[in-house]
């Protein structure tokens, strides 16, 4: 099997964990009525930018990557709490941080992706992985807050761009494309399927019955 | 210590993680109001049908078996659709459906255990896997449907079902029985007593105060 | 690196087990109206007493310490169904079981932040690991009884007060101080900050934006 791995610089990496926090604690204020506390907000934080990390790691059974160094959980936390702080200048810059994001989930996803493949998974397998990283942050996030899991719902696709990406990572990795290149295609597909859903709110189908 | 593997057939083990996430599906019908989508159905499934392998492996910090080859996968989606799709046809099939779920808790809880036992692990432990193998599935459904945990309530034994399956198997194989043999009794005895409670109303007390 | 480990006896351990479960069922009584069964309180037991170590090895991608030996889950189990029994007995014992809980949470919390030192972990994620050990049981107990996370929320200091004795244990074994030393004074600041916060009130600031 040719080489699958793929790595973006390391702050590329902290950056994209740091949308990923601010994002979660920007979601948390939300929820003003339930008098969340600051430590509520950085473990919000810490679930929503590592989450996905972390239950990519558990799952593949290899040492965690976001503890391997101080940084990811300090930027975590810290983004989580500028993310608190500056709610009302966040929102009025929506549309970058859902360009941001976008990408996040992408970066998120072909690595993860590429990390299942490297360490010798099939390809389906693969692809839940790939999926897991990319979304598993937000599925925490929910799952901390009490709140109903986004994603399971009908909504502008997210997790589904996520798995548009990795597949197509995967036919191209499968063809013979360098894991490189096939990583970047995922997060450009990644991206413009989240951006154009967001933009003319495709969906998927409610669940329905015959 | 003798052999304590027990392996079943992998169709069989495709069958079990099949009834799993199509029962998912089922439940997550009940759910009407809240659009779910069809990845959440896909989700539901997965959680349902191999969420118990899953935290079993998690548990025992081996490599994840549902992660393995592309069937389980694939089988837990699939069926998680159908079951979407033809829940009212399979809601007049219950009783099929009660019979082959006692038998799919009984065969996973058989798994878990003796998996546990192979590992070295002593035998209460084991009984704690036999069980999460077994349940552990409908738990993981329950929290990403925000639902309450079903078998933490009183209700038709589920849980006690395989805990008694388990137990009885852990002594046969203490008393020098094979494992083969020692499983098998656990399946019989696991779905009998789902049924015998499903028939019959067992439940367990509720909780209370002296 | 000089030598990590940080040790308590064997009875300690299960006794800070034993604790936390006895607290899980306590805060399990206060809902009767929702039916649950003597397995919930059994389930809620193990997740309360067990959880934060489960989580650690998890995160740590070692076996897992609480399946090593039968004790555990069976002091869990036993802890948690005498709780529920004899709760309003040690309703009346409130003074004795919050000392006995602020004691467990420090030694949990000394516990963890060791061992992943000893591990070579850096010192945030060995902070993040103390503070999963310390109240991570709390977490798991919440979610399962589907309630909001109580640690998350403005309260009298718990998590935090695992988090600074842990911070303090770091700061002195990085400045030579052996880690046994270290590890006593964590659990004295641990426990004094936590009884210090529920005497006089003390709790983080609610989220808030500028």
């Amino acid at each position: 099997m040719p080489d699958a791995t793929f790595a973006i610089p390391f702050w590329a990496d902290l950056v994209a964990v740091g949308v990923g926090s601010l994002q979660g604690a920007m979601f948390a204020s939300g929820f003003r009525d339930r008098r969340l506390d600051l430590l509520g907000i950085a473990i919000i934080g810490v679930a929503t930018g590592l989450g996905g990390g972390l239950l990519r790691d558990i799952f593949l059974v290899v040492p965690l990557v976001a503890l391997s160094t101080n940084w990811y959980l300090v930027v975590a936390v810290i983004s989580a709490l500028v993310g608190m702080l500056l709610v009302q200048l966040f929102n009025r810059l929506d549309v970058m941080i859902t360009i941001l994001d976008a990408l996040t989930i992408g970066l998120f996803g072909a690595i993860g992706t590429t990390k299942a493949l490297s360490l010798g998974l099939p390809v389906v397998p693969a692809l839940f992985i790939g999926m897991v990283s990319a979304v598993g942050g937000s599925v925490v996030r929910d799952l901390l807050l009490g709140t109903r899991i986004g994603l399971m719902h009908v909504g502008s696709l997210y997790a589904v761009a996520a798995g548009v990406g990795a597949t197509t990572l995967l036919v191209l990795f499968k063809l013979g494309v360098p894991a490189v290149a096939a990583a970047i295609v995922c997060v450009v597909i990644t991206t413009l399927i989240r951006l154009l859903a967001v933009r003319y709110g495709w969906s998927l189908p409610e669940q329905r019955a015959l």
